[in-house]
């Protein structure tokens, strides 16, 4: 059956969503079908809406519909938590376990995508050092990653600021039987005193 | 961290498809903050374009954007498979194992959720039963596509047409081991010989 053109148009655009393959666009665009016109006008006006008024926060980088977002406006900043991404930032906020500010690089440095220093939003990040005491650095633990960290732990310390790095370990509630050899083995090596 | 007001609107909207939880739409509409404003443009062109131009077929009630569907122009009519929604005329088609036409009821009958034979496309399907040999019926095996299937074999039967029902039984690749028990009863009442 050739599917009616533009219902395929459509699947096509809800699969440059995340993790949407052909099936799953298909679908959604045969809900789309199903609903009433006005939930495709609000829609298409949620769409515009969030493109129009979504941008990044001129201290941190975190999205924001302001100039500055709430969390730069309503926390201290005496620690300053590194993230690569937006989605990073809501992580740790679920968490709770954080109450300090933010700072977003938007990627990490790779040298195979010629993502240099110059691509990330470091600048703005040496520029709001005044007064903080310590830098968490929470990139993800994979290679670029690392080097993300590296770098910028080479970068700031010269700068008499104090720099850190979530911790790496067995997560909790796994089980060692199922540990990667990489992570029991840095498991191992940083291990702490009871 | 509370999400941004137009972000979690159209979250919101996007949790509108089926299968769409409330961290899958969080993920979509932050995506959408990554696309171009063309993209985003693009996006509810498609949106409108398929609620403005998709309808029903107006002899089988499958989606169209004509006046009547590609399947009812170029099949033969001698055979009429009636499915419960176009989703199921997409999946018999995939099969490539049958040339006749179709007929879509646009659901099953439903006492619980007070859905009767008026509310589907039923009377459609009578008034094109000149010339048809053979009705299929190829609704779900389950309570209310069962009871749609004996509805209509009487309604149709005394109208001088063939009904039949597609083959229930064991499904090809499956394990008797863990088929369900009505399956397999099933199986075994209907067994054909070899």
């Amino acid at each position: 059956m050739k599917e009616i053109k533009c219902v395929a148009a459509l699947a096509s655009r809800f699969g440059m969503l995340p993790g949407v393959g052909k099936k799953t666009a298909m679908r959604y665009a045969y809900a789309v079908i199903d609903m009433s016109e006005q939930e495709v006008d609000a829609f298409c006006a949620a769409l515009k809406e969030v493109k129009s008024t979504v941008r990044l926060c001129a201290v941190c980088g975190n999205f924001t519909d302001g100039e500055v977002c709430e969390l730069c406006e309503t926390r201290g900043k005496k620690q300053l938590c590194v993230v690569a991404y937006p989605k990073d930032v809501t992580a740790i906020e679920k968490t709770g376990a954080f109450d300090g500010a933010y700072h977003v690089l938007h990627g990490t440095l790779s040298p195979m995508d010629n993502r240099t220093p110059d691509d990330l939003n470091i600048k703005s990040l040496l520029a709001r050092l005044d007064g903080v005491d310590e830098v968490i650095i929470a990139t993800n633990p994979d290679v670029e990653g690392e080097a993300t960290a590296v770098y910028l732990a080479r970068l700031l310390k010269p700068m008499g600021v104090r720099v850190s790095r979530i911790a790496q370990g067995i997560s909790m509630g796994s089980e060692l039987e199922y540990a990667d050899a990489v992570t029991l083995s840095q498991a191992l090596g940083r291990r702490t005193a009871l």
